[in-house]
């Protein structure tokens, strides 16, 4: 089954307000093997929702619209599809009582302009809305299906979970479209395509798209109208398929974030970690707090942004930042070593470089980022030219210095030196 | 001028990703006069994305479409709209040349697949992408105007700002829609609403819209279909009185970053700025470092998330911690004077806090925040109750935090005592 979306508000167009909605019901349909083929935006005028309807309805003779039924001047779509349908608009009576009976409850009167949200075109369904006074409209005839439900994202998803998918359900196939990701970090997107080879046609009928983001690359592979149990398999075997070719560029997938997997690691192998940050500023640490429970783990750290700091906090030896400059392989390594040191912690990360926009050399252009990991009584330091911004390279710098600690962690840990829960 | 929309992208309608390309669009052009009458969001599938910039033509002879310009082979886009302009493709040297100068600079080549990214249909103009190795593409000819631009949100939004809005500008008309943005944090909504009275009605025909989000509520006047000039004028008197009636809990304008804000006012000053965070756990030294330039005022500063830690970093006596609690405006005072003297800054400021969702108690809930300020001889604390999720009492404890600095410094300096400018 295929479907068009219509979401109305002019606030969508002016773009103050994102398109939750749309997004939503995407997600909502394709678990039930319901693709949505079209998503037209239009604003809160008559002339633009009524072609939008009926040329979704001309093209795959099923579409579902958000916005345009509450009370004010501007809420028309149900006045327009009840047109497009030839269908009038009946008063219903016991719609108004329990909007009487609602506004009572709050201790008020409806206002006159109520009125017309218990309006029901002749031959529709009412899908009665807990969170609001705008209930849903399903209209099923002759122009094809038409689901209308009010545009305030809360009221929204629950008349789409409540009651438009379990309708639909009862009318679909037994198909479904699912999805899984893979998530890789620290490859260019070309690069990974290389690696990837021809995969495309090795896991047809299901296909992969490319994501990039700051992250790094998602692949996502999608199954499309497969029997359940068909797709699970074949997107099982496509994902490991996947992690095969792309090899230890892979961190996760689905939607697991970095920090969450690099607490897990640690939690795991009763490792505490620390870390000393200076482009980035407290970027990681933000990162790794933001976790619930990162407390176990994560002991904390320092921002030694001004040389100073490096010195007070990280006890990095002021000799070696004049000789090697602070943003060097051994200052890196300096930092990790004294944080590590200083909170008597099992495993320190350290950053330093240049986010930009200036302080680049030719020696040490805009993006150059030093990294140190110190833990088991060793220190490794690495250097990488980041691209982007300033806000890309932080990012970027401190999702590399994560993946370095997700990579100890899964190749070095549980050490038997190490992991504090075997002291 | 009336303009089209079309977003492209699988994803988009799978519901997996925002339509955020689509609002920015929206918003950079409403602050030209031009109106996004409809946009359409579409799968990679050649026929969807065809009928959708053809009808889009059609009906306003201007369509910007984002997605589908990448190297990976479900980039589609700009041989379809080529073959509908019928304008071949070049290959383009120049175009190739700076692609492989932009991989050589990171130390590699671009791969075979890259080389489809040089191809430029004949009469468009290319439009550099500094960010990314997709170009955007203008398209001006009998069909209308087609403006192609890539997908990744970073690299839509600098090639529309930098490249289309300049070029669109040049076609408009005479009248504008016009906002201004008036900031407020640290208030209740329905608080501020009470402050501001009638104002809807006293500014009339502009429009006042609350925005309330993490930074507090933004106050947005909008001036619709005015002559510029008298856009403006009116605009300017309308924010100056929101201004006056709002008070104290204003703190900047437009799209200002109270963190950029902070950093002004201290370099205005003189002051060198630390921070000890608990709760925020470097967020707080994130925003501060993601303005260019912020180490001239930014020192440094721990994050303190394990008790340890408060003790290791910023001095913190653990017998001040047990008495009473990491979460205590006696211990936000405490690593406040704390991390000013190791770090010998001039102002710092402290937090400490429960961001949840685990660790409230009936005496200190979760969203329990703690702050204190440290400088010119002088400390003072203050306790919060913030609302929401983890991330949102995060982000607010970080927010409240540049609010106290700010005010400080605006209140506070320059004093004879402190600008480091005036030792």
């Amino acid at each position: 089954m295929n479907l068009e979306v219509v979401t109305i508000g002019t606030e969508l167009l002016l773009g103050f307000t994102l398109d939750t909605n749309g997004a939503g019901i995407g997600r909502a349909l394709a678990a039930l093997g319901i693709r949505v083929v079209r998503r037209t935006s239009v604003a809160d005028r008559p002339v633009e929702i009524r072609d939008a309807v009926e040329s979704a309805l001309a093209r795959t003779g099923a579409v579902i619209t958000t916005g345009g039924l509450g009370p004010t001047r501007d809420d028309i779509t149900k006045r327009i599809v009840a047109d497009l349908y030839g269908w009038p608009l009946d008063f219903d009576e016991t719609l108004w009582q329990a909007l009487v009976e609602r506004y009572r409850r709050r201790g008020r009167i409806p206002a006159e302009s109520n009125r017309s949200q218990a309006e029901v075109p002749r031959g529709a369904t009412v899908l009665p809305n807990q969170c609001g006074s705008a209930p849903g409209l399903w209209l099923d005839g002759p122009r094809g299906l038409t689901v209308m439900l009010p545009g305030v994202p809360l009221e929204m998803e629950h008349l789409l979970t409540d009651e438009v998918v379990p309708r639909l359900a009862a009318r679909g196939g037994g198909s479904v479209i699912r999805s899984r990701t893979v998530r890789v970090t620290g490859i260019p997107e070309s690069t990974l395509a290389e690696a990837l080879g021809e995969i495309e046609r090795d896991i047809a009928p299901l296909t992969l798209a490319y994501l990039p983001g700051l992250d790094g690359v998602d692949l996502r592979l999608t199954a499309w109208d497969l029997e359940p149990a068909e797709a699970d398999r074949r997107l099982a075997a496509a994902a490991a398929e996947l992690r095969v070719r792309a090899g230890e560029v892979v961190y996760g997938q689905e939607d697991e974030d970095l920090a969450a997997l690099v607490l897990d690691a640690a939690r795991r192998a009763g490792v505490r970690i620390a870390l000393a940050e200076s482009c980035t500023g407290g970027l990681l640490g933000a990162r790794l707090t933001a976790i619930p429970g990162s407390s176990d783990v994560f002991v904390g750290g320092a921002v030694t942004y001004a040389d100073t700091a490096k010195t007070a906090l990280a006890g990095v030896p002021p000799s070696l930042l004049a000789a090697r400059g602070a943003v060097s392989e051994e200052v890196a390594a300096a930092m990790a070593e004294g944080i590590l040191k200083r909170l008597d912690a099992d495993l320190a990360v350290a950053i330093t470089g240049i986010a930009g926009p200036g302080g680049g050399t030719d020696d040490k252009p805009v993006g150059t980022v030093c990294f140190a990991l110190a833990g088991g009584g060793m220190t490794a330091s690495s250097r990488s030219i980041l691209i982007g911004t300033r806000s890309e390279i932080r990012y970027r710098a401190a999702q590399a210095a994560l993946f370095l600690l997700l990579k100890r962690l899964r190749l070095s840990f549980p050490g038997p030196e190490l992991g504090r829960a075997r002291k």
